[in-house]
């Protein structure tokens, strides 16, 4: 069982394994499609399997793959289609291997409660992945153990500590179809939902309303609506601020506006906001969430976003605010020095 | 006495006055400074001490003034330099003539705890001043009798609604001189605390840290901490996002960076962050607080600055989120429609 | 014949007409697609070929039209697809109605070689229809009889002014394909040429080369190069500064780049730019000529582009840095004063 | 004697010495104030003294340090004040130590004809200072024996080749008091002259006019206007694209506007601008030229800014493109590959 305690003081999240019982024995383990990184994986598998004596959960794909070269690994298992809503409870964390994209993979594969996820890169940092491969074992053993710090915690009674973690904001999108009242699909995004012109020379004419009421017009090649997460990826790119994770928000960017005046806008996390292809409308427009999932949406339909109830939470390295301005600097070189200088 | 109730559905914060007695019947009143509106003044000033029986406190100045022209104003007070501190305690609201300038002096004068604020504007709508001075009967009518909606309110007895009121965060800004264990001096800022380089034509290099820890170094003209009130004041100008002012966050906007990977970023509002002249700089750098007061620092100097726990109630017109996107399109034509098309 | 003049105090080209004949005796008209206008475009029609006496060419489409409802109008000529070519040879100006759109069908009209183009806006001012259709007769008598001035030209020996002309860069664009040595395809832009990500979720991976050498990769949604005349349209939207007309300059300008220090950036008039799909690629671009012509690029393919040498001449209403800022104004609201004021 | 032939198909200029006489006897040597690189001057001053038998010119400052410490230098020279005006005729090059500083050191010294400038960098690459120090031999031979490529240059008879070279544009700036038609003092600046608020909390408010008809009112922090060369300083920190040194142009880059539509603009060569503080004004203004001269603008004072006609020539590495783009990469990182990827 995993208890949530908040400090008042820094507002960061512990998370803690109760002493009850010894329930922490299962985890799922995810890498980066394709066949790089299989041999990591093997080594963080059997790294799990053989010497914490877990029960370790793969995709069904790699599980088949599994059972023809390591048919001896007892300790794996996968499910079927019809198993994935309870993932969730069956699973006490996530491992993943590779970049951002493979969390953003975990995220959709658990649809609504996705236990907390532990995230290694092996090449470079993201905002997301920020655990060394090459100290998995340390790391694994914090989160198993439940203890915080990176010095050896080889004594498996000391609860005290747990493990910091960031509960990332999702945005619950629902595709609304023209005259229907009900969702005909709805995602939990971990990044942004965008709405864009797609391959259309012509400018997308999206209506923006919060709580019902037309805030604007959107003239551009299209709009984000992103997390904090969100902030640092496509958002920043089309201009946005960088957002900490930790601030409840959720930001209206839009991607190459047609009015100088349309700066990026930042609403609270009780926004609830639309995003229509206006009834008369001869254009379509497309959404995407998470940058997957393309879809069009023609005049009458939209997509409706709110802040979901589930968060992904993320184990921390150091903690929330030191992880992320480290990103920042990893990522975007932010504010690195600058050589030139108008006057020595 | 004045009752606040939070709903949790539109986030909102309600005023209501008690039923238990009458007591709402001391308001201070402040227009901007200089000759302009002094008809205006005296138009409200009347009809809150003569039709509405109150007791309307006013700037010592202003009091001199009227002493002359209005003696036989006997409900207009004031009060002197020693009573400063417990104006919020004597006064049940503040109405404002002018622009935004006027609320950000009353915000100075009250230091710490400030009673409900209402500002109206007479030329051109700011964002603090929402309200139509040729509606101020009704208005101040509502904040007397705790009515919300714009509709004549003749029966003083409907306490249910009140008015709706946006909780503005301040910023408490410690200067701290070097060596000194205990701040010279501390203030209160809605907008923004600024720290730049002056008339200096060298980079200001600040240091940048929160809660001890170096975030960056910054050598720019200067750097904004701003709230989100402030964050369409200076911080836009400089590239910020617009950050609505329910949300609870801190606003970090270089100006003119040097380096292009410094982007603006938005922390949470626990943030605690100092800006502070290195030990070993030749030049010195210069802060000021809502654009005033500015005051030297000097290597080794800094300025600490966290959420204050003094916020400014400002009164709304329509609701926050709505009086807010009306101030973006009135104030920046926001999102106006652009005229060129590429292609027909 | 039209002769022009350079001056060198003004940088201001002037056009005249050669005393030596009248041959100003052929005029292009065009509206914009579609029903519109219809009754402007017969009223200018009319003007030209029964009070000017001119010969007026109109588009296939048009005298098909024309020939069923006006069977009368002898002034009025057409082409065919073969003549296409010859039409800069035999029209001594053209007349547009309508918005930025009609001239730039004007412009892929006349491919290479395009008389003096004056524009006509009915709504609202565009950076190239500059000219009120409320003013038409005086501003058509200026150009037939060459008079700069907006008053009464009467004397139409008046042959020292001539009408103000501003020389507008065009890009030659031409496709090539993996492989091949000649270019497939090749168009002349007025505004800009885009290489995007069409409707993938990949981020669009382009060289891009200046003479053969590499400059940088692009990973972006897209990569501008535009025109001075196109960089108050896309580019300015994507972040690019506006840039005068009469700056001999070609714009470098990323559409949402993953890397925050890709600023636009101007090269001069000379450069040779080539945008290139890397030969390895997995995922491909798409080209676009001014907001049409869509076209797929593979792995190898590329898009080279220079500056024209067939400029498109427009008749300037005040002269070009005039009609210029007048444009800024008027289509962005460009330096609107802002209404907030930090302090009054 | 120093020729000069301009390539149309490049659009570089070539520098040659004149077979007829050996007349590249003179340079001039500069280092960056204070004491650092006294033992690089040393190496530099010998190597073109006594190696290459130059005639050597120094500032009076330094003139005298050398006096003490190296008496026996009987190739060094120096100037007094009435004389620097002539400095331009006498010395055929000017070789700089340190960073951009100094050759903006060197351009105000030269004040109008200023002769072609090689500088060299010992720490960070400046993009003006494209010299490695440590090849300093080869570089400083290539310049007097009129030899363009890297490769060793023994044979001295070998004058086709030349250093290619970038005229760097200037900008005449003339200070103009109120009621005076003269102007009172004039600047030529390399990269940008600022009219700023100064110290003042009051924003600026400047009528910004070209050939005296006014094309804006900018309430901002200050405005700037640069060069192509100084694109890439104060300019691109406050928003400006980067300008190729080769586009005839003259940037206007406003700082901190309080407009948000007020973008960047690029003006042709021939724009003739002043900056005026307003007649009625009650703020004033401060002037600043390459970060230097600060000087206070009262009401009715302006500062007129025109191209100067005395460009300064400083010697390229590759060529000027190749130049560029290189100072591009390592000056501001410009497009740097991003780690994160919002999908794998």
């Amino acid at each position: 069982e995993i208890v949530c305690s908040l400090s008042i003081d820094t507002f960061s999240i512990v998370l803690r394994f109760s002493t009850a019982a010894w329930c922490c024995h299962s985890v799922m383990l995810i890498k980066k499609v394709g066949d790089e990184l299989m041999n990591e994986f093997i080594q963080v598998l059997q790294y799990l399997g053989e010497e914490e004596d877990m029960q370790v959960v793969v995709e069904p794909d790699m599980y088949t793959r599994l059972a023809k070269s390591h048919p001896h690994f007892g300790f794996v298992h996968t499910y079927d289609e019809n198993e994935v809503n309870r993932l969730g409870e069956c699973v006490d964390f996530v491992a993943c291997l590779g970049g951002d994209g493979v969390i953003l993979h975990a995220s959709h594969l658990f649809g609504e409660v996705i236990p907390p996820v532990i995230c290694f890169h092996l090449g470079s940092l993201g905002f997301l992945t920020n655990h060394l491969f090459s100290e998995y074992r340390q790391a694994l053993r914090n989160v198993i153990y439940g203890c915080a710090d990176t010095s050896p915690c080889s004594i498996p009674d000391s609860f005290s500590a747990g493990v910091l973690i960031t509960l990332r904001m999702r945005l619950l999108c629902e595709v609304m179809r023209k005259g229907q009242e009900a969702p005909v699909q709805s995602y939990e995004v971990l990044n942004e939902v965008v709405v864009d012109r797609g391959a259309s020379p012509y400018l997308t004419n999206i209506e923006c309303l919060e709580r019902g009421r037309m805030i604007t017009r959107v003239q551009a090649d299209g709009i984000i609506l992103a997390t904090p997460t969100g902030s640092t990826a496509y958002s920043v790119a089309a201009g946005g601020s960088m957002v900490h994770p930790n601030v409840p928000a959720m930001l209206i960017t839009p991607i190459c506006p047609h009015s100088l005046t349309f700066r990026p806008v930042v609403l609270p996390d009780y926004a609830d906001v639309e995003l229509k292809i206006p009834e008369g409308s001869r254009s379509t427009g497309w959404v995407s969430f998470d940058g997957r999932e393309r879809r069009e949406l023609c005049a009458g339909d939209s997509v409706r976003v709110r802040m979901s109830r589930h968060p992904v939470p993320t184990i921390s390295k150091e903690d929330q605010t030191g992880d992320w301005f480290h990103s920042l600097e990893k990522c975007f070189g932010w504010n690195e020095r600058l050589q030139q200088k108008p006057l020595d």
